[in-house]
């Protein structure tokens, strides 16, 4: 059995949400299995001294245009939220504390989250929020809320994103397949064949 | 008769390379023009607050990596040049200057400038490397030479460059087809389904 291929995002990249519609069906195509890494990008970006994009004069407004369309090119339902960008720790933490219990659990709160965010224009910033996405899959609002004030949550988090950057992430998403990195989104096609050929 | 499809460029970007070798037949197919625009991404990062993709911590090891992929992935030649990123001047204001006389004859030199780099790994920051590739395609090099050291030639660059910006360039390759920004070599697909279908 191959190694799964790693899936790095950041809650609050479209273009993650996007591959996160995209990367397990592919992945099952082939046979493989996908670990999910939620990420903070505002802590990568310390790193490689880089804004989030739509931050950026004039890359800003093309980005927000790029958005739509990656959508409508990869047939995703899509709305960018009113709030944009937003700070994800709470979806990570809590990605990370379900994923401890359940990890099948943890992969349907990441794409409710994602679903929550760039369909419904939830901001899922709030714990508040994130909480009531995880109790409208079966999870215990109280236990969740009381995790999500431990030390070891947010080491857990902390930790997950320095393993990233050790790993050379400095964006997202960015998937690792066979020790090959891609980076984005639009790096999909080049994802396919990669898994169909083993290298090109 | 419509628009001609604008393709922005800098010489030292190995994407708008890649582009340059794709976007005149993908043009043709459609039976659409290309104008090009060589433009100096140095001026343009001050806007944009950015660095070379290079020079980024993580993400410079990841784009040498991408650059030899794409470069495959498009079956382009290509090898990264021993001195890179590079100025790109002398071969912008080449271009120009070439364009005023003979814009068929320019096309060629910006061909062969881009070859020269990216496959015979030539150092085109120098202006006499680029009268030499200027000279190879029949251009006078005492003429070019001179016209290089002229306030008008630096002031027809800057003048492209400001309206390059003008118009949303925020990196290279960017390509506008009927109004509409791609940027990135990683947007061919893209471009290619906006000329046939005009749009999606």
């Amino acid at each position: 059995m191959r190694e799964p291929i790693d899936f790095y995002f950041d809650f609050t990249s479209p273009y993650g949400y996007f591959m996160s519609e995209k990367i397990d069906a592919l992945a099952a195509r082939f046979g493989r299995q996908v670990r999910w890494h939620p990420v903070l990008l505002g802590m990568v970006f310390k790193t490689t001294r880089t804004e989030p994009p739509v931050s950026v004069p004039l890359k800003g407004d093309y980005v927000k245009r790029d958005f739509a369309r990656m959508a409508r090119w990869l047939e995703v339902p899509f709305e960018l939220p009113a709030t944009f960008p937003i700070a994800t720790q709470a979806a990570a933490r809590t990605y990370y504390w379900l994923h401890d219990q359940d990890c099948a659990l943890a992969r349907r709160f990441a794409h409710a989250a994602f679903q929550a965010l760039f369909r419904d224009g939830r901001d899922i910033s709030a714990p508040a929020t994130v909480v009531d996405i995880a109790a409208g899959l079966g999870v215990d609002a109280q236990a969740l809320s009381a995790a999500l004030q431990t030390d070891a949550v947010k080491a857990r988090l902390k930790a997950e994103n320095e393993a990233a950057m050790a790993r050379g992430v400095f964006g997202a998403p960015y998937v690792i397949v066979d020790g090959e990195p891609f980076w984005g989104v639009d790096r999909l096609a080049q994802i396919e064949r990669w898994l169909e050929t083993g290298g090109f």
